[in-house]
């Protein structure tokens, strides 16, 4: 029998998987701080919702099955159950309703370097009924900045524009009947040579004098007055380039408010978002010194999130981070460190049998004090218990013996440094809260 | 297009969800106290390996599916997944291989009231290399009233047994040939009456006679002394039973350092656990005022967990709680209360569009001190604006207004008494922060 785990899928030994706890913790808290609602909805869902509005590549991909008389899929992502649960509880809820979720999505897509199968979504969107402030749009890049921000990793800028400005520009170029192709090229303008982007543009028709007002266009990145100068010597008038720019304008105008530094975050015409669902502001975020990753957290607003389901609209903004996929990235170029196997920073170790009951009693009360503890009942070698500790990368190893028992003490072995010391009671516990309150 | 939730799947509305989450966090801190490694495995296995050791309804139950030539299937539990990674990853894992994992599984079964189709299953287990103390046995016990003692859901009972006396008995009845339906007679012992009971045993081919053996076997509960003389009047010698008896003692003697009260558990003969796969001690737990509910924590040990996967041996011991279940179960006797609709402790409400800048610059301070906070952006009337907030059950509301801005102060208006004061930002944070930690 193939006991191996799936090609496509992911799977973590303990210290890689702690570590990737650690990520969806910080990226949860960060969310929560933010004021966002916890969502969970059921990985299984109708295959007639899930596909209302899907293409073909998701059509292809989808996990599709049939239970009874019921014609089931499991989720491509979570914006189409976010819309099914709006949809379905609107009288429930608050608008505008925050809410952020953090769950497995299925794709079975032909397995690749960096691809996934099954791969975590950490989502927020802020959505509201019939209206939506564009302060939100400032305000979820302020959440981008925070999440990137905590979870430590090396230097992050975070794009912005608004789709509306490549729109009118489009218009403009009389171009509006092939924006989704123009903007798909657009969107690949950072993978490609100049020369295949004038190919791909001259390819769909588009003269060499429009190719170069495109390209002046998508060169338009920075900041404050001198992305305003630019883009106001493009000289375009109408109505959806100048919505797009006042839109574009009220973001940055609050996101300095919210403590977001301006060295992270920059405007950048080039980002287009391929996807028809974006209708005004988009982010994208790329590391720095790694942009070969793509962008490693999209997203944008939208003017109706439900309208498969329902007449009302419901204008939103809102924000993916593929953690899976990231996670991976980042252990390949060897970006973050494994720390310890265990979730414990402390394990007792009894010398024998006889040592259990004390043993027991030392760790139930370290235990209460909130620290976690392994305590190790196994026969055995000693030598072996203290390898076992130092495989799990345990810092602190309380050792009881029968010295320890007859003398009313403790012995703490520090299993970095290899320091013994006696303690007792008293001192141990305090010894290790105050380690354990200084790694918080 | 129907949007409701599937049949059997569960769903919450967002005070349920910040309670359920509050919840699974609390049985995630209690597993991780106590030293438990976290896993994380797909949701989608082959098929094969799920169904190796499977009985004829878990095969009615499980969701199959082909993608391109893969036979696949969602798991049904999370005991199958942890022996299928065992067996893959046993040169890079420590043993005892101590892991929690919390997570959804899939079972298709018949929709009926308390039952779900998708559910969240919280395990533990200890998993040993050859052998395994059976102090973890007594370890477990700790854990399970760690977890409940945590979650301060009504008074609870542990109950704990030992499969091999009941085997013992069965032997010594020369009932051993039918051991498997007797047990699962005994089993529903506190679903039946004693007549039906009794049938049940008739139906087999047993005398009364041995019936009354059984029924005061099984109606050995209590502790210490008064168990102990109970077991030894039944005058019963085979290795098995004796075998039991003594990793029994085992357990209950270590159990008592481990900081759980006498009056948490108790030795109770009649859990059998129907499963064959239990080899040795068996916990079940009932809330005791409460115990239509049935167990609402179980395990036990087992001999091997990969049989299937492996020839080597590994004994483990583990426990499961099935969240979804509870949770609508005390819901549904209302023994849980919600609490608010947001995580946010505080919303800043700026009187309007002229107030957002300072509403944002307040709102990000109190974010950086780690208070969830939420930021009003909408336009409106300031009524409805604080019966969003009302609505939401968020405690504090921090109103920003023409007054506010001139006069460099804030006003704290607490939503749950009404009263309002006038803060400087020092003020504000202070008492912001000071009844945030009082609620940790």
């Amino acid at each position: 029998m193939i006991t191996s785990v799936l090609p496509g899928f992911m799977e973590l030994l303990p210290a890689e998987q702690i570590l990737f706890n650690h990520f969806l913790n910080i990226i949860r808290t960060a969310y929560e701080k933010h004021g966002f609602i916890p969502l969970d909805t059921p990985a299984i869902e109708r295959a007639e919702v899930l596909l209302a509005k899907a293409g073909g590549e998701t059509e292809k991909q989808i996990y599709r099955f049939t239970k009874g008389d019921n014609d089931l899929a499991l989720r491509f992502d979570l914006t189409v159950p976010l819309a099914r649960y709006v949809s379905e509880h609107v009288n429930e809820l608050s608008f505008p309703f925050r809410r952020y979720h953090i769950a497995k999505v299925y794709r079975g897509e032909r397995p690749q370097k960096g691809r996934f199968r099954e791969f975590y979504q950490c989502d927020i969107d802020i959505v509201g009924r019939d209206k939506l402030s564009f302060v939100n749009d400032a305000e979820i890049l302020a959440v981008i900045y925070s999440v990137f921000n905590d979870l430590g990793l090396p230097k992050f800028q975070i794009r912005i524009s608004n789709r509306k400005l490549v729109q009118g520009l489009l218009e403009n170029l009389k171009l509006e009947k092939i924006a989704v192709e123009v903007m798909r090229v657009i969107d690949k303008v950072d993978k490609i040579s100049e020369n295949e982007f004038k190919k791909s543009l001259v390819d769909l028709g588009i003269k060499e004098e429009t190719i170069k007002q495109i390209q002046s266009f998508i060169g338009i990145k920075g900041h404050g007055e001198q992305v305003k100068q630019a883009l106001e010597s493009l000289n375009i008038k109408n109505q959806t380039f100048q919505a797009g720019w006042a839109e574009l304008r009220e973001v940055l105008n609050n996101v300095r408010f919210l403590g977001v530094p301006e060295s992270a975050y920059s405007l950048d015409l080039a980002i287009a978002r391929g996807l028809d669902y974006y209708t005004g502001t988009i982010y994208e975020t790329v590391l720095t010194d790694y942009q070969g990753l793509g962008s490693i957290c999209s997203g944008g607003r939208y003017d109706s999130l439900v309208e498969n389901y329902s007449e009302q609209k419901f204008p939103g903004v809102g924000i993916s981070i593929g953690l899976t996929r990231l996670f991976s990235q980042l252990r390949e170029l060897d970006l973050i460190k494994l720390g310890a196997s265990s979730p414990a920073r402390v394990i007792v170790l009894p010398f024998d049998e006889s040592a259990a009951p004390s043993a027991l009693e030392i760790g139930s009360k370290l235990r209460k004090k909130g620290i976690s503890t392994e305590i190790y009942f196994e026969a055995g070698k000693f030598k072996n218990k203290l390898s076992y500790a130092n495989k799990l990368g345990i810092q602190y190893a309380v050792i009881v013996g029968e010295d320890e028992i007859k003398g009313r003490f403790w012995t703490l072995k520090d299993m970095i440094n290899g320091q013994q010391e006696k303690l007792s009671e008293k001192e141990l516990l305090k010894k290790i809260t105050a380690s354990e309150a200084g790694n918080r």
